[in-house]
């Protein structure tokens, strides 16, 4: 060997120690990294704000606002920010310091709309002036500005405004213009402006005969109790009525739907000539629906179009959406052949024909290309998503469903219906954002975010299914491995557990929906382990509502069938087992500790539901029906009853100003266990709801991880 | 070696082993073997109910009552169960199933007092026959049996009623015939007969402008508050004045006391003849105190007789006592020269004599012998303690204090005080009883309990002094080692801590007051460790008021010298230092795991004071003075504020009902940890007061012990 060889020789046997080093000076991700509310938390890279005004997509940025040509991709720059302050300066308003929150609301007119505290300014960028300020209180909130009318509809305290109008003038205990019915059937707010800004529908809840749940602030000088009217399971719930307010005589009108004790009104929508509202009505009981078609002038009942039962819970959680290009027809939602639909109706209640089909779910209509007479939607199946057309005459889809990938989609339809904004992650690609041509889906990319984790040493994640307790129905896992992981070794497993309704763990998406924290204990060497069970969501009713009128049970059942899988895998330590989940999934985590002691020795349960008696109305007794008249249900299922099968290590975290599910269920079940001479172990974050949020979220994930790091 | 010697070699040999085998047979004590609550609770033996009548000793047991001639000892039957409730049922009264509760209040007559609820019964023992029946509601509380007229008072509600009248009637928020100020200043009861029973006077308090802190109760179908009202340090406190009322005509007069505001009414007592109220009368800053003596016809204040002033607190905690032989003449104690003595004073206000002197103090004034012209009193200096009298014409001891023993006495004294029933215990005797007669101290014991703990494998107790902080004061400190103490072994020590005022821990009774949970954790193998330190209790003035404006602080300095000390005991694992204490304690504990980091490993505070602001007005100013005049102790002894200094496990425990040290103090900790990354453990006992009583202490002391057992 001569002097170079040596010298090469020795470089190639130093290789491996050099990349080696070079592995160690890649760091491991913190949880000021990984968790939202850290100091250097990774963020994907976003295009903020983009938007259509009419077919042309717009992109704010800090100082620019740029129209991009959906078809070439060509930016234009329509305005800058220097412009916009010029403008606000000569009206005496304040300056803004970026424009990712300006708004294209009008399609046929060069303006946009600025929101500053208080205020509503409305900017011609051709013109570059200022053309309209509107002012509404500071301390209004709820905010719905109409884009037809440019009326703005609020809420101050308990009461409803229009354009500094009040509109109600109702006692504490009666509450205007808000969310009601505790955000369950899709309601996400309490004012709707018809379609041409004449009138605005909202909602009136009495909740004075509601029990009140004592919160205690022990930040005052003295701690004081902040109450929430909280309806329990199988007890008096609030009452609500639909209002109609008319700007222009000022006159309110109430539906008159009859007695509202124990129903719900829910999806409204209004027709597009303002003549009609629309809602779904429901039964307390949760298993029928109407459709139901009110006059707006006279809040007469006109008609039910559609009705549904179900022996279980039917659960409609979107309006019904009528056809641009015909007024006399919509399209309504429903789950009734097992996974959620498109139905054809004409305004008579007769159903035209189901639109489409199959072993997945319409997730999200995006809107209509009414040239085409095509509507486009969101799709899901498991880990597969992507977005479709389907022909309303036809009945013909651009494509089979099968035919989209692993991934989770997101999309913003253009004015014609012509263009989507698709934004998208698959397991490796944190977003990607496109504009698809809806005739034929071909695109124009406009982000491809770089991999936020890059440079830092990152887990593996692996998806895969087994068969649920079922025998039958296959459930999808996700693996998260330490990114050294050796097969020869024993590792430790951490199950992350929700577990409930509406919610799905195991994603198409970026890193297969894999959280912060699992990356995190991976990086500490824990295999980390998520499985979507029956009674979770995007799979269909029958897999969501196996779980009825004994939550929990079935859950418990599959997710002790990942556990056999897992024991099936060489590298898993079966005696090192933990279990962690939040609300649903701090129910699920108690729920496993107590049936299942001889698996779990460590679970952090944060927020659990512990009695579901102690559960609000609505979404208890859909899932639960009434403490009266399940009264086996809620006995199997309230994990006081099992607090003397404690064995392993069961921290439970609650906070004290938890208005989802409140702290009596956690001191209960300290007091339950206190009773039964078992030992879990407790804390409270206080001033923090339903789960820890912000900064503290990073002190929580510490929390947590020190008790698995001590007992597993 | 023959056959013989052999036989003997090899017995001796093995005679280690077979010691060594029945000690192992002995069991140590369990939780339930020694903590109060715990189902094989082992209290040491004792006469329920012993007293006097007259210069008789009566001692009642289940079925007999016996009269015990104090200088014989000879038993005479006075009666049987079976008598009694012959006669009850004559009377169709319940039967009593046993006679522990007989009170014989009528030195001169055969009768005695059965209270049943809501019933008075007086029975005539010689007579054999019920002689009275008193009835008062049910609900009645704080009854007070005027054994002079047989009249009772009793509070309903917030109202005071007398022999079924009622006497006030205030709405909500004031409060009549109770407590008031929070049991500060001696105060234990809230009506108070005058010596005829002719007249009650009693408190009326006035918490309406209190504010209130919220306890919430978790049991109630739907969480429900109860309210407290809490005067906080600083803050606006209850007003309360003193009313007297006359059951003959019905009327109540209330002193003329002028405003209420920021005054404390404290020790009530009466003059032999009815006339006079006497009070001692304190400003809110506690360092000005008032003996003064109001009219009880007309309420007005005749004169003022003791002034007592203290640059840092005056304490008084006794009321007045006149003389029995003349009624010009009062008993007075007070602390002003260092210690808790007694002093003669006649009703013109004038100082005639101090009767005690000496580094000790008067720790109960027992009674008089009035033949004699003495007091017979308790006093006690650190673990001795033992019971005397003082000559009132002389101002003679029977003997010096010095003479006395370790030991903890307590006494009744008979009628005429020529015999006093002593109740002590010592390091290794749980409980003495003895009938001792005044003259000299001569004794008939009673009773010898035999050792709770016999048969079980127990711990051994050391006591000593160290040096203070200060370096003069010498400080007394308890050693508890495992009953399998090796000295070339290295222990683990646990320090027990309350080091506040108004108790002490290590005494001269029985186990030198270690308490069970020592020995639990001495048979675990933990050196078990408690020391008084200055602020501490029966030490003297200025042992105690060293603490003045920065509770805590002085007291934690004590507590390192403690640890000093330990860590020179060769058999220490200075390593291994863990703290635990309960209310004040608490705030030890705390305190010291934050200021001492690198000396304690592991804490359990339980109801710990984090910020003397949160605590009330009484206790907290006395020490603390108020927020705003002592703005500089306030921050340096809220706990709060040194949040970011733990490193150790810290457990801390308090009740969801605590009205004593409000749950804000645990909460607000933990927020100020999480605000700082500092990583306490917690823990809520729901449905219990300022500590864990009851069956659920078990639960409590095995939390504890967990704790330490994972950490230290």
């Amino acid at each position: 060997m001569n002097g170079i060889g040596k010298k090469i020789f020795f470089l190639l046997m130093a290789l491996p120690m050099m990349i080696n080093a070079m592995a160690q000076e890649q760091k491991k991700p913190t949880l000021e990294d990984l968790l939202p509310g850290g100091e250097t938390y990774r963020y994907a890279e976003n295009l903020y704000g983009l938007q259509w005004w009419g077919d042309e997509c717009i992109k704010p940025g800090i100082d620019t606002i740029y129209a991009i040509h959906p078809k070439t991709g060509k930016e234009k720059m329509l305005v800058t920010r220097e412009q916009i302050n010029q403008a606000l300066a000569g009206k005496q308003l304040k300056k803004v310091s970026q424009l990712y929150g300006v708004q294209f609301l009008w399609p046929d007119k060069p303006q946009l709309l600025l929101t500053q505290p208080g205020k509503y300014i409305i900017y011609d960028f051709e013109a570059n002036q200022i053309t309209d300020v509107l002012e509404v209180k500071q301390e209004a909130a709820n905010q719905d500005f109409c884009t037809a009318s440019g009326k703005v509809a609020y809420t101050i305290g308990n009461n409803l405004y229009v354009d500094n109008q009040q509109v109600t003038n109702e006692p504490e205990g009666i509450v205007c213009g808000q969310i009601v019915h505790r955000n369950e059937f899709g309601i996400n707010k309490g004012t709707f402006w018809s379609p041409k800004g004449n009138l605005l529908a909202f909602y009136r809840m009495d909740e004075s005969m509601v029990t009140q749940y004592p919160l205690v602030d022990i930040t005052a000088r003295v701690g004081e109790v902040n109450n929430v009217r909280y309806p329990m399971a199988g007890m008096t719930s609030h009452q609500v009525k639909v209002g109609i307010y008319n700007p222009a005589t000022g006159k309110t009108i109430y539906l008159n739907a009859g007695d509202p004790t124990d129903r719900y009104f829910t999806n409204i929508s209004w027709s597009p000539d303002e003549k009609s509202l629309y809602l779904i009505e429901l039964n307390r009981d949760q298993n029928h629906s109407k459709l139901c078609q009110y006059d707006a002038t006279t809040g007469e009942l006109v008609k039910t179009l559609v009705e549904e039962k179900h022996p279980k819970y039917v659960e409609p959680q979107n309006p019904i959406t009528f056809l641009p290009w015909d007024e006399t027809k919509f399209i309504y939602q429903s789950q009734r052949d097992g996974y959620n639909h498109l139905y054809l109706y004409d305004t008579d209640g007769k159903l035209l024909k189901q639109l489409t089909k199959g072993n997945w779910l319409v997730q999200n209509v995006l809107g209509f290309n009414a040239k085409k007479k095509e509507i486009v939607f969101t799709a899901i199946e498991g880990l597969k998503s992507g977005h479709f057309t389907v022909n309303v005459n036809s009945g013909k889809m651009n494509r089979p469903f099968d035919s989209c990938s692993e991934s989770a989609h997101s999309g913003k339809l253009s004015a014609s219906g012509s263009y989507l904004i698709d934004s998208y992650s698959t397991k490796t690609e944190a977003r990607n954002i496109e504009i698809a041509d809806t005739k034929n889906f071909k695109t124009i990319s406009m982000l491809k975010a770089k991999d936020p984790y890059e440079g830092f040493v990152m887990p593996s994640f692996e998806t895969g299914t087994i068969k649920a307790a079922d025998g039958t129905t296959d459930l999808y896992y996700r693996i998260t491995k330490p990114a050294d992981f050796d097969p020869n070794k024993k590792y430790p497993v951490i199950v992350y557990v929700y577990g409930g309704p509406h919610a799905q763990c195991v994603t198409g998406g970026f890193q297969n929906g894999a959280r912060g924290w699992d990356i995190y204990m991976a990086g500490k060497g824990y295999i980390m382990f998520t499985m979507d069970n029956r009674g979770s969501s995007n799979r269909g009713l029958e897999f969501e509502n196996v779980t009825f009128r004994h939550l929990g049970v079935e859950e418990g059942k599959d997710q002790v069938k990942g556990i056999e899988f897992l024991k099936t895998l060489p590298y898993v330590d079966a005696n090192r087992i933990g279990v962690h989940g939040w609300s649903f999934g701090g129910h699920m985590t108690t729920a496993l500790m107590l049936r299942y002691p001889e698996i779990f020795k460590v679970g952090v349960a944060g927020g659990p539901v512990i009695d579901w008696a102690f559960y609000e109305v609505m979404y208890g007794e859909r899932y639960m029906d009434t403490p009266q008249s399940n009264p086996e249900g809620y006995k199997e299922c309230n994990l006081r009853n099992l607090a003397g099968q404690l064995k392993g290590h069961l921290l439970i975290i609650h906070d004290d100003h938890d208005n989802t599910c409140v702290p009596q269920h956690t001191l209960s079940f300290m007091k339950a266990c206190i009773d039964a001479r078992t030992y879990p172990d407790m804390f409270i974050y206080p001033c923090h709801e339903h789960n820890v949020m912000g900064r503290d979220r990073i002190h929580l994930h510490e929390k947590i991880t020190r008790y698995f790091e001590d007992y597993l």
